[in-house]
């Protein structure tokens, strides 16, 4: 149900030492995006082999690297599971009996787009509203201290 | 490393339907902590083993119970690890180059404190600076549609 990943021991932790400072942009780590999607699909949201592909195909999406991943099924009905990246994670908490599922959507570097796997997962469970908070993660002050900031709040992406 | 758990199939997931609106309090699902651990040990954060039992601890301190977990050691260094609870999910991000880990405490129910099992890692860790933004999340609106808030921004904890 995926295509071929490289083995997990030719994959590199995606590189902090290649974050660049561009403009004004900040400079940070990592995107997250914290995500609640609702009227999903019942049937979807109790499907557990379905929910663990949809992960896979949106790691593709947002252009990360999956190395680990891990489901449970609840009973009588939720899954839980999540993949992760060589760049962060994606994750997944379902309420089939709301039509609800709590996502994140986690990834490091220039070349993956978290938005991408979040817009992957909505048409995939067939969300009516998504509704997602945007951080920048892994922002080094002085002092080596690193702290986040919230770069977009209540995003609401049409169905 | 670990006080026994009940066998995974006893456990059933935390229930939405125990979700009681107290006075001012909002109905959400959960808690959900964003948080950057700065100062950490670096040998700490590269040893997999060491952050899995960290893991495992700080889930028994936020009350939750771990259904499944998911770990990677990257080269040259750096660990990444989910565990999956009963109320939702634990993960960590490390650079022991920067003294940095991004880790998440996302749980569900009145019975679990997020902030107990943040403290725990930040201390097993030993960082120097928390930073921490809280959500509540899987507050139903009107017409089955879910959200969120933001209910503490940049709580910075004691080290």
């Amino acid at each position: 149900m995926s295509a071929p990943q490289p083995p997990a021991d030719e994959v590199r932790r995606w590189d902090s030492s290649k974050v660049k400072e561009t403009g004004t942009k900040l400079k940070a780590l990592g995107r997250h995006l914290v995500c609640e999607l609702s009227g999903c699909r019942p049937s979807l949201l109790s499907d557990i082999n379905g929910i663990a592909a949809m992960m896979i195909e949106a790691a593709k999406a947002a252009r990360a690297t999956i190395m680990e991943s891990a489901f449970h099924r609840f009973e009588p009905q939720g899954v839980s599971g999540t993949v992760i990246l060589a760049e962060s994670h994606i994750s997944i908490h379902t309420w089939p009996e709301k039509g609800y599922a709590a996502m994140d959507f986690y990834t490091c570097g220039d070349h993956t787009d978290p938005w991408l796997a979040c817009e992957y997962a909505a048409k995939t469970l067939r969300a009516t509203s998504v509704l997602a908070t945007e951080f920048k993660r892994g922002i080094e002050k002085s002092g080596g201290e690193f702290t986040h900031v919230l770069t977009r709040n209540h995003n609401v992406l049409s169905a």
